[in-house]
């Protein structure tokens, strides 16, 4: 599998990051996949009960990783709508984790702090303009994240195949492609794409190491190319596995409801009840629309090497 | 650059497919196509005024490409609400063109008869079911379109990054890839994702030969990543360029008009006033979000030749 310059700023084999799931990426997962040649992460409030705090939890969450791996490991961090971010990149630092994922928030606000601290930085973007701006604030790289991808979702609705081509045409740091990606061949269109990496998060959820209930990943292998939607438009799109709750949604937005009436709909902790606690009734499951493909549960270990083991063939039938 | 299935089941010599896009693809186009070693399309209305004859008009337009070229090309027949489809599938067979492209439509409807005439049936397809009944069916290969593309969409919001995979695994006819490529980087990645060739549609808009009017074709090299957006949700999404009919479109839909009150605004004739007018504030203008990345006008044998030159140069970068 071709080394990239991603291998090289984040100390790593083969380039492939997981991506960093609320709920769900624990740091055995992490763990697991820095173990197997790439970069895991972890998210704050992995695992955690619905009234813990992230900031103790991310500390635990990052001592595991450290026992489970000497590799490097990363550390999801949202900045939006997170009143513990400052406390967050505190942990991260003190920790001195490899390498922080900022998203959905100015990348203006921690990269140097996280430089100074010897910490790679990579920034989630989904549209050119993002990854202009990611880059000029310093950032090492940045994700370019197509609509195809579970959980929260940009606003300008691009995809893969086209979002990434733009970005690495505007920007000189390593893109890194996430969305819709889940096999050899989705990352040997990504580098051909011009990204010199890939994040994948729902192949990671059907693994054994993930912490996503057992409901969840049974249901990502055997979900259809059509069982996810993008809900909540006006509220911040998010691609979830289609469900009672996403056809209430997607009914009340076709019938003009307002941010007001679907946050009121939504309220909070959906998103645990689905991913963490296993209630695909009354839970959102954040998924990709490549859970279609995605056909087994296996170790970490597993989809890993089989995406290196497939990689070389895949390009070689390209001629 | 690789031969394909595809290139075998049309006698091409590269797996290239330029959208039989409507009101533009004119024979013009569709011979130089052809010419450069691609699989040129005409739409039955290309260049028609509004009130023309389409069954004569793709008469002519069948006639004008038989005398550029002595290449195969095809003709686009989407086949739902037109009430003239009948007659165009007869025309077809009379002229003997050498391969039909349906959409919109039951693949049953005219696979037989086309087979019968020796003429050679692609279906377009966005979700694997789909592209499971057009096999069935008998179609000898099937388009793979995404939510990139530009134009009338698919329901179910698949990317081509997700399509083309899941629907080269289900069924064993080659797969075309469409929605989001304009250069070989895309080509690359579509073969890498298991399609047999390429549909590209907007990169051809900007070209010599293309009817479209001067305005439409400036604008697409002008465009932004950002430029275009699905409307018309309810009554059959399609991408065109942002414009004021298109945000006056969202705002309708945010504010839950019905497809009746967006039909009544949209009214007809949109579409060509748009590309082949040239009036971009009261016009439609069919464009893929794949725009951003066309920065100039380029005659076809130009488009072609580029991506041919390219290809192996992105291929060698995969190692």
């Amino acid at each position: 599998m071709k080394k990239t310059r991603l291998c090289d700023l984040l100390g790593i084999e083969y380039p492939i990051i997981q991506g960093g799931m609320v709920w769900i990426a624990n740091a055995e997962l992490a763990a697991a996949v820095s173990n197997a040649g790439g970069l895991g992460l972890i998210s704050p409030n992995a695992g955690m009960s619905p009234d813990g705090d992230q900031v103790e939890n991310l500390k635990k969450q990052i001592e595991v990783a450290k026992s489970l791996t000497s590799k490097p490991f990363g550390v999801n961090l949202p900045i939006m709508n997170n009143p513990q971010i400052e406390a967050l990149v505190d942990v991260c630092i003190e920790a001195k984790v490899k390498v922080a994922v900022t998203a959905a928030g100015n990348p203006a606000l921690y990269t140097a702090r996280f430089k100074e601290a010897g910490i790679k930085i990579l920034h989630l973007v989904a549209a050119v303009r993002h990854a202009q701006s990611a880059e000029k604030r310093g950032v090492d790289a940045v994700i370019a994240e197509g609509y195809e991808a579970g959980g929260h979702n940009g606003l300008d609705e691009l995809t893969t195949m086209t979002l990434v081509p733009q970005v690495a045409d505007a920007i000189s740091i390593p893109v890194v492609a996430a969305g819709g990606i889940a096999d050899a061949r989705g990352i040997v269109a990504a580098l051909a794409l011009g990204a010199e990496g890939v994040q994948m998060g729902t192949r990671f959820v059907a693994t054994l190491e993930c912490a996503a209930h057992q409901n969840f990943k049974d249901a990502v292998i055997k979900a259809s190319d059509t069982d996810t939607a993008i809900t909540g438009r006006k509220i911040g799109p998010t691609r979830i596995l289609k469900n009672e709750i996403a056809t209430k949604l997607l009914e009340m937005e076709a019938a003009g409801a307002s941010a007001q009436e679907l946050q009121t709909f939504i309220g909070g902790g959906r998103s645990r009840r689905g991913q963490f606690e296993g209630d695909l009734v009354n839970g959102e499951a954040y998924c990709g629309s490549i859970a279609g493909m995605i056909k087994e549960i296996k170790s970490v270990a597993e989809v890993i090497n089989d995406i290196v083991k497939s990689y070389d063939k895949v390009v070689a039938e390209l001629k």
